[in-house]
């Protein structure tokens, strides 16, 4: 018989934390110092402004998004801040590695915190996906390998095809995305098509999962135009009006694609809460081939309409057909729209390079830098999905799926009942 | 018999969604563009600050705030984002006619979408009056109109009065909440006086409501000084301050209203939540005759005791006497503030001018201002009480008023029950 | 018999909140001015950002974070509002006496208002210890002694030692704390030990603190770097890295050592939530002499520690063994972090001063500012904690506490049941 209680987790996920905290300290300690000569206050405090918004999201957002599981509210808000805080430690090593071979120490600047955030927050998405059916520990496992491949995608992409920073991170929906979903199809457990048992959503968790989303929703412009270089204010401001746009659209649209898909003409709060930030996904990828107001209007209205839809009839097919299963949609919610994104990309630059030699060219480039992205990221993800399978991490038994009572304590149940 | 279900919206919301979302898509993309020649990086990036403090009240402050209705929650954020996204859309259309007009293109800026979310926030206060009782589709008319109204009221006062802009967006707390008690009164059911079956409310969301409630309370200073010229940086600095003594003042006094009306002793969660927040709308309305902290306090201690003491007696007898079903209080926690901000400017004002000739013109002036508005928003309110009450709109019928599951699906209640 | 009603408090609550509020009012109009003669634009725009970041860490994260007490939530955050805003107001005159003395006008700036809402954090973690078991009235009072007594404490320290204002402040955390539980130990009731009635969490409400704890969390590094010398930058940024990785490092080992001292290997929510603030705290205190990123990381790791292992076997000692009732865990959350934080400070310190008489100096001077520090926090808590157990503000039954019910009004149950 199995046995009634989830594994303990007590001798893997104590040592491990406590293993990997102690070395990032020790490697801080010998490689990293504090970039304190700042040209001026102003820029400091502007960046600092900014630095929050994304933080907040990353924290906040994320980890309220996929409350809306009735049972598994502590361990969706709980370990997104666990697996943010060492994504980010493991992103900052990992992405200083460059002025480290060249100078021997690593500076600490908010740029270099910012950049290691959204390494962090490629991971929280991939998180999505298996979000409910993974513990702890293969959390932080996939998170330790999400972000090394995401940096090393970044890597591949800078020195092969000379791809600007910016856009390189901004694949991190696309990288993340495809990363969760091979994950999540190789972690495949027998019964999944039947619904986990504590697989449901409820009333009131709905409300925080709606906080999580509106923040995402209201903070996006930030999270698109931080990077975009200072140097041309002009730029930064198209990447705010273009996303707040798109995102507007994107509410609009989900909500209509919703009812009209719906045999009873009802709104799904998760549907919605998924697809109004679409359009922030998409112009993110396609962000520096936007010029126009309607252009990214009409990306949002696209990845909209993709991504409700997507929501719709592809997350259930996935299952069934092809045995993913893909807890957060992150399918519908940031991979379709990340292609979407870089499609429209492609159209945008193609029409607006008069020359057909460049727009071929571009095209090419375009089309490798998508192929290497998702060929690193469906490698990292079977490897990290074979790791994960071991049965050393203790995953959780089918039955204890879904259920915070797995991993968290509950006073009142243990001494009164 | 009357039909169990409430009438399906699919014929209704996605086709009205759609129109509009597409007709504004094509609009934007021959009247707008994108203001590009910032003058300089900084004063982009502080706008943008302030410009999250607005986003964050009027898309998570305003959609919590009603979520203290127990059954729903899902629909007071929801259909909160859905409107706010539509509003500013169609604000920043009809805020830019005059540059239109002039120069055939409506340039987009931070400051117009900041004007365009102010106009949508006026139509989100109108919104709480009916709110429970009205579709999705009949909002979103609600929206449209009241918007219309609003930038109406503001170019009649500019041009027949020349009123300052400033002043003008400011009325929006009167307008909103005028507009919105006579669309309310024309929506009278019959046996509202009973109070609906799911009209209540219950501990737990009475959390996401408080929560929604402190944001507003908190951003309110930035709300009111955002639109202060910036020429004058102690002016902008007189709004923050005075905004937010009186908000501190509010709570206090508010508190000790609240107990002081209470046979029991006891205070009560919803009359706090809204008239915490009456100082920051009296100051609003006559921030440009405030000079001193004290003033800011004795308004914000009036305006609380005031909007205390109507939500208290005034909202029942509203609707027993009046027919005017006030869900939010919008009366009390906008309309009553309004004025006694409008009557303390009014006060203020000839007290600081010596001479009663300019006191008695700036009186004139100041009561015509008030006339106009209110005559402006009773009209449109009529006009959009008529229109909302045709029967194509598929009003709920009073058995699903203030139910989400009127609009909303619940997986968990159609599979496994 | 007893009462079957907790005692109202109508004849106590609101005259007192009337007589502060209008004694407040008074007392503005004639001695406070707001300072308009500002510099420049843009250094108000970047303190206003900071100074939201402070106001939503005292209203909304302090607020949220004691609501996982499951029938207290709106005791929780509606009393913490109450509090900070009259703390605030209270707080803004005693810091200008000294302005007052010399000019006989107090100016109100921005910093004002920020080092104000500063003293009334540290009430509000006084208040922590209590929560639950005083009224509103009762904490009202401990508000306005605690604050006295903090800002008594800084003018001794600045009269006395030297201490820069700075140091002062950050020593909130220590002060707050020992008030507290000097406080709660005088307050004590008989049979505590046993638990109260009402005295439980719950999974829902969880999330509520969850979300009060993250904020707190996100905007930490804010609340350590506002009052940092503008002239330096870098020292500015410092604070700010040090804050952030502190406060990383503590998530991790604070997820570690919950589940290391947990017999079947769980997590625990609430531990968590004050652990992962441990880092914050510890830095906020010694952050003048941190200097490297691994001083802060290591800083925040034994800070975790400290705290994580404080909360699991402290608190039921201090309630078993001293009759200490410390509601939410102030000593492990603040208290020890701070202490910890102290010793850093001189170890740091030592280490880095070459001369030995120079070190032993400094030994001397900071050991001196600890126990001035905690002399005034016990004499403030003990003669406050004396003056609260006054039956005149008739406290709660033992069957009442940590009820919302016996401050709140709940329609539904008295209309509709």
């Amino acid at each position: 018989m199995a046995p009634r209680y989830a594994p303990s987790l007590r001798s893997r996920l104590g040592p491990l934390l406590l293993f990997l905290q102690t070395g990032f300290i020790l490697i801080y300690a010998f490689y990293f110092e504090i970039q304190e000569n700042v040209v001026d206050e102003a820029s400091f405090r502007d960046a600092y402004a900014e630095f929050q918004d994304v933080n907040v999201m990353v924290v906040l957002g994320f980890g309220f998004l996929c409350t809306f599981l009735v049972r598994h509210g502590f361990s969706s808000s709980g370990f997104n801040l666990l697996v943010a805080a060492i994504a980010t430690q493991w992103a900052l090593m990992l992405t200083g590695l460059e002025s480290w071979y060249d100078r021997g120490k690593i500076p600490l600047d908010l740029r270099s915190v910012l950049v290691a955030e959204m390494c962090a927050a490629s991971a929280l998405i991939s998180m999505g996906a298996v979000m409910g059916k993974a513990n702890p520990v293969q959390l932080v496992l996939l998170a330790l390998l999400e972000v090394s491949g995401f940096v090393l995608n970044e890597q591949l992409l800078q020195g092969l095809l000379k791809v600007r920073p910016l856009k390189g991170i901004m694949l991190l929906h696309i990288f993340g995305a495809f990363f969760g979903l091979t994950l999540t199809w190789i972690l495949y457990r027998k019964g999944s098509e039947r619904g986990f048992e504590k697989e449901k959503f409820d009333q009131k968790p709905g409300l925080f999962s709606m906080l999580g989303s509106v923040f995402l929703w209201m903070f996006w412009p930030t999270f698109n135009s931080v990077l975009v270089d200072d140097r041309f204010p002009g730029r930064k401001l198209g990447a705010v009006y273009s996303t707040y746009l798109a995102l507007a659209v994107s509410a609009v649209t989900a909500a209509s694609v919703s009812v009209l898909s719906s045999p009873r003409g009802k709104l799904n709060l998760i549907q919605m809460q998924s697809c109004i930030l679409a359009g922030g996904v998409a112009v993110g990828v396609s962000m520096s081939a936007v010029h126009q107001p309607w252009e990214a209007m009409a990306i949002g209205f696209a990845a909209a309409v993709l991504s409700a839809t997507g929501f719709k009839y592809l997350k259930s097919h996935m299952l069934l057909a092809f045995h993913c299963h893909d807890t957060a949609a992150i399918l519908s919610t940031h991979g379709l729209p990340g292609l979407l994104g870089w499609f429209a990309h492609l159209i945008l630059q193609i029409k607006d390079s008069g020359d057909p030699t460049v727009a071929i060219r571009f095209a090419v480039f375009h089309i490798c830098t998508l192929l290497v992205t998702i060929t690193v990221s469906l490698t990292m993800g079977t490897l990290t999905g074979f790791l994960l399978r071991l049965n050393v991490w203790r995953p959780p038994q089918n039955r204890k799926c879904f259920d915070d009572q797995a991993f968290w304590e509950f006073p009142h149940l243990a001494v009164r009942k």
